[in-house]
């Protein structure tokens, strides 16, 4: 198979679904309705959805029944960038070569919008939309997952430990706690949600899960790396932040050899867990080696 | 039945509940852990639920049996209130008599404990603890609406709308708008998701969403009113702050006389939607009484 193509593919699926689904409201909330599409439509590479449609394809299921979970995904990771590019958060003016949220409809409304997309995304897994396609018990399988993944035991610990932490001096364990639930915990739910409202079995939605812990992580590192050797004009956002910032990354605490190191290790972990797997798990398989390698 | 002791018995068994909600996760997040529980058991009445519980009991379930989706309620409005009290939103430094969560905790950290308040509120509802006692076609309904009445097409939506208004001169309908959706939808969505939940007939739904509307809409004219009426020591937060901020309120669009005109007609609307009910609705005919004569 084509990866490009697939990506391509998915992409238009998922960005045609998204398009509608923040619906015009009230003439008083016109201006927040606004500003969630502004971010939503932005241009994301719609990595999570994808990954959650794979995730539903490798165990053989139709990955169109889960486009609603994977179009909540999304919404989930655009409000969670809002929130992060917030001046009390990480203060960034640039986000997908656009101005971020907040630098076009002022810090309240950005804060707002942000509430309102995670909101909407639990709306969208509860939507008759939803489940006309997935049985209860899955969706809310699917839901306790996305939901812990995405909270303090997740990605917003992980975006709290960061900012607890910047400017101080991290082992490389404190460096790997932050990453794995910054990152890693959304895109390790992504896949395995996929695999659960598939009707996976166990054993599947276990591989599947290994396999998005490993990708998670790997999918981090190469954004250190990304911060150090691309260049802001593919990068989208401005580069060498993370050092500006305090931040500590895996190149800063491993080297940057050894972080490459860490992360081939994890691609091969990634794809090692997909090994009872047939080609339905192609995609997944592609995927990991993708996100180490894309340059924007 | 005598409703102080009623709102007593319940508001303990809901502060007991909620206690533990919170779990310890790892140390590097442990400040945020310290700054949900903060604003988590910072002594709130938890009208939302005990309005839920109350929803439950008028259609003759038990209330034990919606007492996660009543916590998640709570969560949901901690989370608002934090995000509401924020220096780029409200800007207020006192929330029932204690400093704000930011105040504390710093503007990060404020807005990353609302996220994860939110978040959580969702997990708790699809939780083992949920499901064990209530069916998932029943708790997905009530998701569905509850989210609903918490984002943009709710409470995220006055909020937004109270924002953009200020300093506008608003006539009575637009007041009416942003008091419906930011306070009165999730009044609204507490008290039917606990009919919802219990397994109400479809008329019995209606009419306690219909209760539930009149009620929230009379909490917050009620609120205009204290704001006007009250002092800063049984409100325990500064009284005069809308004008101040230059928020429209009932007061001032209608007038006091007129508004708490208006407000004697809601209550009367919301009494009148439970005639069908038998006293196992008392609590409920009970709590809109309540609601405008709370000095704190």
């Amino acid at each position: 198979m084509n990866l490009a193509e697939y990506l391509k593919s998915k992409k238009k699926v998922v960005d045609n679904a998204l398009k509608d689904i923040i619906e015009e409201y009230a003439p008083l909330v016109s201006r927040l309705v606004e500003s969630m599409r502004y971010s939503l439509m932005a241009g994301g590479k719609r990595l999570r959805p994808i990954l959650c449609m794979a995730g539903a394809t490798a165990v053989g299921a139709n990955d169109n029944d889960v486009l609603p979970v994977a179009c909540a995904l999304e919404l989930i990771h655009t409000y969670s960038l809002i929130h992060d590019d917030l001046p009390v958060m990480d203060n960034d003016d640039l986000r997908r070569g656009k101005p971020t949220n907040h630098k076009v409809f002022g810090d309240a409304i950005a804060v707002l919008a942000g509430d309102a997309l995670l909101t909407e995304a639990f709306h969208l897994i509860t939507s008759d939309w939803a489940r006309h396609k997935v049985s209860d018990s899955a969706l809310l399988d699917a839901l306790s997952l996305i939901s812990r993944a995405a909270g303090y035991r997740g990605m917003v610990g992980g975006q709290a430990a960061d900012i607890l932490s910047e400017g101080k001096n991290l082992d490389l364990s404190a460096v790997k706690f932050i990453h794995t639930h910054k990152t890693g915990a959304l895109i390790m739910a992504s896949v395995t949600s996929g695999a659960i409202l598939g009707n996976g079995s166990k054993d599947q939605i276990r591989a599947i899960a290994e396999y998005g812990q490993n990708a998670g992580l790997a999918f981090q590192i190469a954004d250190d790396i990304l911060n150090i050797e691309g260049d802001s004009k593919t990068m989208g956002k401005n580069v060498g932040s993370d050092e500006e910032r305090g931040k500590m990354t895996y190149p800063e605490v491993a080297g940057l050899e050894k972080s490459k190191e860490i992360q081939s290790k994890l691609v091969d972990k990634a794809v090692n867990a997909l090994r009872d797997f047939d080609k339905s798990a192609d995609p997944l398989r592609l995927i990991v080696h993708y996100i180490i390698e894309r340059h924007k």
